[in-house]
């Protein structure tokens, strides 16, 4: 009798301990300020990806090649952020004690900051390869210091000046980009053309990649919180993925899918080939 | 770590072996003749009972204390009617052989016509009691002789007169209501008002419990093929549940959600709070 | 070779001059002050009415015994509201002279006007029978005297006290509940208790029969302008269909389904099943 | 010039100072656990408004007649839940301070607590009056105290037996309705019944009234985090608000639309509808 | 206490006294031929423009230093074509005559044509920049003269051969594009190609901004009457937008949003955007 | 009295005798694998053609100037493949017999292949242009021979190597896009930069045209059953139309239209425009 197994992430059917990779769910979206429901992400990206192929013929590498193991959803408290936090950086701690990379599918941008924290724990000089409409880079928001729009400057405070290159970003306080401006991050307005340029300069050190889908326009990618007209195709990002597999990348997420924006599912079948792609780099 | 387990329908976590039901998924629409759209109805359902509670205020029970197996969905060709009503058949032999009973999710109406041949290999003296909008009475529809419109004249092929009761029919052709009338079938016009009388006949008898949940109005379920306005209130549908409690309900069935046409989701969870019932039934 | 006629509402393929029923569609919403868009009802409303079969079992009639004529939509300018009026005039009258019925299919409340006006002509006893939400009885509505709410008042300009009856009103100005009890009109609020009493005064009368489908509760019809809550259900409006069948109903109209703003399609599907009853009806 | 205001309620537009009501949102659903969104509901109910009369013909009143303030939305921080509620609870206490009552909008039930702590600090006998489809009796949820799954848990703790009355309850785990039978809440499963009996207890008590409007059935109000069947049609609500016309209410809420999940408008329209009665009941 | 004002654009809170440039909404759709709702355009907008930042990456500019006024929306009945368009003349006048300059959002294309004749009237030699999916050049519509399908042609009647240039043109009879041709317009079909040899015809010239989004292709833009595929995408819009940099606008419209044709918000969130970016020319 | 018909694409009212090219609709989705829905296509493309001119500012042809037959839709049943099949094949030879061109409206892909067959009967030398995000070359799918998967491998069987080029192609099974390598087709991965040269070499041969839809981006066209992000832009499409002007094209269909899961209308918008430009080359 066959089944349908449509549990896992397609192609990622290992088990934890052979896998190199682990993929999971981080279903938090308690500090979205506009439209929330990033926290459905991650059980529709599941369910959609069975409508891709394992092969990507952008890297012309198929997922059935790797072993990667879905490890579920994190189980997180919407109204209690510093526990939410407090989960993902342990599962994550877990990940990379074992030497596997984890693969995180958010909620919303501010699960990235567990992620990183632990990443670094292991990798001291790691740099962190940004794409993102918005900056995130203001001190507090609404009074609040941890928050989805203060998430790449929490970062900063840890990582400090030139550990940060920002891409595809078109949306922010005059101050934010003023003060990447200064040299505190390295930042690309509107699109990737200095991506080579950053490229050149962390091709020897960790990485950790982190993606804001809102980075792509609207067009192609209606499904996500504060959705900002002017931003990438998905050829771009096709294109940036390949530039970027050379790279030493030890952990990524992709963040911000908020399916129920998008009656159509395009937006949740974008994120899934994104993911089948970043999977493949990693 | 505590992880969120969204994989199986909420509380039927047993495996196929210490189970007593076995709840499986025949995502089959390929006969649809109106709107499509109901082989997305078990994976829906799966993700939306984590919305329910385990414990039923209408029958003051509580799933927990019950052995559930869910199986997932079987693989089925839709271009394919044949092999389809195979597979489900075959599946269904295995649970009975086994002495456990079939829960199964639709899929459209047709998928029901294997599930009974499977009992009524065991059972000889099975009744079915069917809950429907549709007569699904006619010997053929657009030249096919299986198809959802057809499925109950086909199980009374087999099945005989007296032995299937209907209720809440609202549409059909003229001949059908009339060919029903001759006492092939006990048919009950709009609602349940003989329902009491036919429990008493059958309350020694072997059951099997097909609900079409279009017959349910559609201002509480429009998710639905062909919604038909004049069904059953939920309401309704409580008070019928708590009725049938004392019955030996030997297999059942609860098809026809197409979850994609109603984007609010009432349609996926009130078929989910129907599936807890008749797993508590069972 | 056989192919699929979805051009007409199902079972009226009769010619104009075999008919003894005219339907038409009479798409104009530009009044319409909250959400428009019921120009869209007729064209939907032929297309899922193959979702129909010909026989009602509430009526026990078939529509295939009888002659209607589908004569497509008139075709009306939305920027002028007297041209439309005077082109669904013009349409009635010639359906009228020709000793047919007209069934109209709205558009807005507004096109009842020149229906009524060109039954009148003929039938100068004759008495408006009005299912609403709304009082529809203003002397003017954003300083205009022509519109969609103040249509009844329109027509009783010319047809004066004790001439229109109206069931299920729940929503108007204070003043139109006060000046419709001062009996000008037959006004039974929320509900249609008294049309028992309404039938006995009207038996002997032509009938104009306008049906504003927000009558209905917005459970069941959210496809409307301007839903109401508390209004009718779909057996409520069954059982009043059964009252009427004895009338002298020589025209009526079904309008305000705005079908756009029920993805689900159900208030498609009511409309098109009350309309089956009406043409049965007439 | 004539301007179309729509930044109130409508006929909401006394000062504060001259108020004897004020209404406010209170768009806060951090702790939703489910589908969040009803951070949108007041500003989807203002604009809505306009489709509404001023005039109930269920109270035979209107809201012209009284002097209402509409204060607009307090301005929350989605991540901070502390910060939230005491925000609310701050205006609330300006509110009762100056002999004025509060009618908030949510947001989640959670807003519910400082609420009526606002109003207990003044009015020590107040008893609760509360209409919802769940319990909302857990002692913590996902391993917070303070949660929409709580709160009337939360108020029974500084409340104490006998003091809070619950109407339409019909889901919650096993040990919530123990617990309330043991008399700590007077629960009424499913509808209404005995609301009478409560009434008579209560008739001279100061009430705070919160209304979950997902006490209501999907059928009518699909825009809600978790729907339930089974609920209350919008006719059960208007005759329950005519029961509650002679009480001493001195504070409510009306909360848990989420307009996004109802792309018909519905609930909206059906929220503001009962925000109007119950305005009208203040 | 803080309150989210949400009921002006964002960073419009200067009163009309103090204010240059002032923001109304003309919500008129009475002629829309295809999908009505540009009616509703003007306050969803107000909502979503706090989803922006009042600071723009692509001009260097921010709203809060200018002194912008937002009126509100005119109060436009939808069954009198002549009263909208005179109520829309009269309030220009006003903002004219006090030396401010009229932005005003639609509604439908007609709309312009009183703003366009308010401009005329204190600047003879205005020049119109139009850009569009379609030609608007019609003589009539449906027999009218006066419609979103004549627009352009109407002012054509007034300003006469060489005074209006249009962009982005996609869609008409051949017979407008013909006319087009032969002088009395400057058309650039599909693109902005031949824009920068306009700008410097007209760069000394009083100039009239008219943007009927529908110009934009509807991948990024799908909520709109007529959607047109293969037009401008919005990075196209912001290279335009600089380019009017330098210009002498005196007054401007954005036109044919219908928000409720597109359930992702997307089409809204543009529409702010571009009125943003647009308010920062003015 | 003037009539809008609706009935016919918009311009091909010509009878079938006259008629040079027949429209028709093959509404059969019966194979669909992920999303279903092709079926409603050319019912919603014939209402929807009405918001089209007749004029194509592309070709610069006017549809008024040619003779075509819009025969309505064929009468399908969804659960036999066969039958279907067998009934678009028997169609399609009575046009071709006639010294007509078909052109097709689908439906799935699958309902290429009997289309293809009824061609190469008559022109033994035909060669197949086809665009598709997906290279529809499986052996077998899901254990079928014939499917939506399979096609053009079940094309290529009768046509054999060389007869068939591929544009747009971006996702598959490695096998098939090595398979396709090695010379079957002549596969163009992505888009269409090979298209100038498969001109060449086909320039004097009969061609038959198969458009799947889904080649285009889904930001333009999301109502689709499998959107693969990355493929054409509209403007691609049209430039393709124009490459192909010259060809000798002797059939063509327009396929996988899925409209209901496009709430923005805008997928059904571009199925239309694209069909009008296939007539007008043919």
């Amino acid at each position: 009798m066959e089944f349908f197994n449509q549990y896992a992430f397609i192609g990622c059917e290992a088990s934890f301990e052979d896998s190199n990779i682990v993929l999971f769910g981080a279903p938090y979206d308690g500090t979205s300020s506009f439209r929330p429901g990033s926290r459905f992400a991650s059980s529709r990206i599941r369910i959609d990806s069975y409508g891709l192929e394992t092969y990507s013929p952008y890297l012309d590498l198929d997922l059935e090649d790797y072993l990667v193991h879905d490890a579920g959803d994190l189980n997180l408290a919407f109204g209690n952020r510093e526990l939410a936090l407090k989960s993902i950086r342990g599962y994550c701690d877990e990940i990379i004690k074992k030497n596997k990379k984890p693969l995180m599918i958010g909620g919303e941008h501010l699960v990235t900051l567990p992620a990183v924290e632990a990443t670094y724990e292991k990798y001291k000089d790691i740099v962190v390869l940004h794409f993102d409409a918005h900056t995130d880079l203001r001190k507090d928001y609404m009074g609040e210091r941890y928050s989805h729009a203060t998430v790449i400057k929490n970062i900063w405070d840890f990582l400090g000046d030139g550990r940060i290159y920002q891409f595809g970003i078109r949306s922010g306080l005059k101050e934010e980009f003023e003060w990447a401006a200064e040299g505190h991050t390295f930042l690309n307005k509107f699109g990737y053309e200095s991506l080579d340029k950053a490229l050149l300069e962390i091709k020897d050190k960790p990485v950790y990649l982190t993606i804001d889908l809102d980075v792509l326009d609207p067009s192609i990618f209606p499904g996500t919180g504060t959705p900002e007209p002017g931003g990438l195709t998905f050829k771009d990002m096709m294109i940036i993925i390949q530039k970027l597999s050379g790279l030493n990348i030890v952990g990524a997420d992709v963040v911000e899918l908020s399916p129920d924006y998008d009656p159509t599912g395009v937006s949740t079948a974008v994120a899934s080939k994104i993911i089948r792609e970043v999977m493949l780099l990693l």
